[in-house]
């Protein structure tokens, strides 16, 4: 059963500055394309929500953690996982690995809001929540095993 | 006479890279924070070209040469103006200034397209192209001095 | 007495997204430019704190929540305060305001570890640690008036 | 013979702006994430081609010609190429392709002067060189075919 979804990131020259490490704002971009993943591997398209379905996630909290630096070409996976879900709200889990080591490099959570094209908060279409639900469990049930 | 317009912009930790330099790509943002602010100044609004006069300003090509690096918190002059305007297209000219010194670090042009809301190519309205064909003319009587 | 300091940017159209609102990550950028003229206003310039003190404020934590979304070519506040400081870390707090209405757009904080050139942990010179004491005291007293 | 080389990039989030399409500075990034790519495909890693020849491929000169929107989410394929290859210079030209329907979106190039990590120009290392001078000339068999 699916808890949660991997996929790898290659670190770009220009996400680096002048320290040598990944800019920190970075991570939230890759997180994006980890919660992404972990959608088109639910069967969802993201950007078909935003289209036929008049459902956008819109990003109300953020939080990361740094544990040690990304850097330069290095190959990492972003492993996102659904923590909560709600009739209006979602909040993912997020690991950043080093793939040469394993090193956790940081954590992190994102909580969305469902919103219509518009900005007015809605509620996800019974699909989606049935999905998100059903992964927020699993992934509930791995945590405390 | 308003030949060109001069902006400043110091430089942020997030657009240097890991050779201690600014990432090039930024330079692009520099320019089109130029070009709006040389609108400004000419007592147009950006934001409403594209909402009351569904009219954008789709970038076609771009050129930037590189001459000295910028760096973290120098203060830089982005210094734009219109090469040429035509019916439907608008180029831009711009030079990047380190303001301590004057040395001249970049040099670059941007070529647009005039499009509405739905991608399609049009005209740009007249109280625009007149400013613009103005402001062509007087860089040119400048550069011809 | 300083307690906080207000810094002014402008929404560049690369901050937007094709939701119509600025992208989540580069309000941690704007953190950054907050974080960085604060200290200019305490009288440090961080270039110098990173070549001449061979100290690197790493960032080790960051959390944001979005109220209401920035948009385009809005000018808005960065407030941003000390909420802690340590021997060898340091905890700034960040309201966002939009100008046009005073509205608050996002809060947020940012952790972060002293380190040298080489990543290891230091404490902060002692110039450093006195102003960031006590402007979190000043902070405090204000916040608890 | 390698004449070219491609790579996959998948449009992020963070890549669009309130136009719907791509943020143009963007390309720039894929462009690098190009050339990073085809000199792996050569055998060399640019991350040690600055840590141990001290050898940094310093971006003087940039062109991109806008032909068709990228769109969120799209898989597009950099194929990049080397143009010509001198002691010191290297020239890059990349097109970019949608995967979907093979259409060009946009055709670029950089050139790159090489320099240490003083930021002195220096002479590419013997290696690099005679590979860039080899794949030089096979692009230039097969654009002449």
């Amino acid at each position: 059963m699916l808890t949660h979804h991997d996929v790898t990131v290659r670190v770009r020259y220009a996400e680096t500055d002048q320290m040598g490490v990944v800019y920190h704002s970075n991570y939230l971009i890759w997180f994006e394309v980890g919660r992404v993943e972990l959608m088109r591997a639910l069967g969802f398209d993201y950007k078909l929500m935003e289209i036929e379905d008049d459902t956008f996630i819109v990003v109300a909290d953020v939080h990361c953690r740094y544990h040690h630096p990304a850097r330069y070409d290095e190959l990492l996976t972003v492993r996102t996982s659904i923590l909560d879900a709600k009739n209006r709200t979602l909040k993912f889990g997020y690991e950043l690995l080093r793939q040469s080591d394993n090193e956790l490099l940081a954590t992190g959570h994102t909580i969305h809001v469902a919103c219509n094209r518009a900005g007015h908060v809605k509620q996800f279409p019974e699909k989606y929540k049935q999905a998100f639900l059903r992964l927020a469990a699993a992934n509930a049930s791995r945590s405390h095993a």
